[in-house]
């Protein structure tokens, strides 16, 4: 039996989960790719090096992020997430969404990291989702 | 160190995998929901209640699948499919399909199930999507 979860629910599962599978339209048809993120209760932070997802956001802010706990086919949980794309380019800005992510992700290599600041490599492109909506569904 | 798999490699993932993240454009913006699938080597198939997805796969059949193996935050693999969405409404075909489901599946409860044929209940969406191009990456 699968049933609404509250929009309380929704957040708090949204809360717990570290990856999300970010949908966004790009070249005119749908694209799905995993991301780590944090959320804050507001928006949802990311980041990325530049490329396809990127350019796509970038062109069409309006993305979708889908967060799931799956304990066993009879016993799961979805939510689904509606915003919008918000690259962050202000320093202070990077730099707090880049210190929440690597407080959660420790492992972020030196090419992802804003911090290391590494002159020759590719800067990340750092954003949040700014969350306009969340949908719910569980079964057991 | 994040490389590019062979379409080989992608297709025995997505072979292996059962648990998809469809994506597809629904209203105009994206709309990503997870699904239990069969790939046979040339077509994903699975089935739906009618709702959100399918309106929009009807209306847009350009969808998108990623399939991915997480066995830690430094070894992994993704791929994406980038496909069309095909209805399958002739009677052999359907039942061909939720026959592969079924055999993956068994745990298909009879509203979903074609062959159960409760005739009170909305008759479930078989459908496949047609694989036009397979990527993926791994770490670790």
């Amino acid at each position: 039996m699968i049933t609404r979860m509250s929009e309380e629910e929704s957040r708090a599962l949204l809360r717990a989960g570290r990856l999300a599978r970010l949908g966004c339209v790009a070249d005119g048809g749908p694209y799905v790719v995993p991301v780590n993120y944090v959320f804050d209760g507001e928006f949802v932070f990311s980041h990325s090096l530049p490329g396809r997802k990127v350019d796509a956001m970038r062109a069409f802010p309006r993305v979708c992020l889908q967060v799931d706990e799956l304990r066993d086919e009879a016993r799961w949980q979805s939510v689904i997430v509606f915003g919008t794309f918000e690259e962050l380019e202000g320093r202070a800005e990077r730099e707090r969404a880049l210190g929440l992510l690597l407080s959660l992700f420790p492992r972020l290599t030196p090419v992802e990291s804003l911090i290391a600041a590494d002159a020759g490599a590719p800067a990340p492109v750092v954003y949040r989702v700014r969350v306009e909506r969340v949908t719910g569904i569980r079964e057991g």
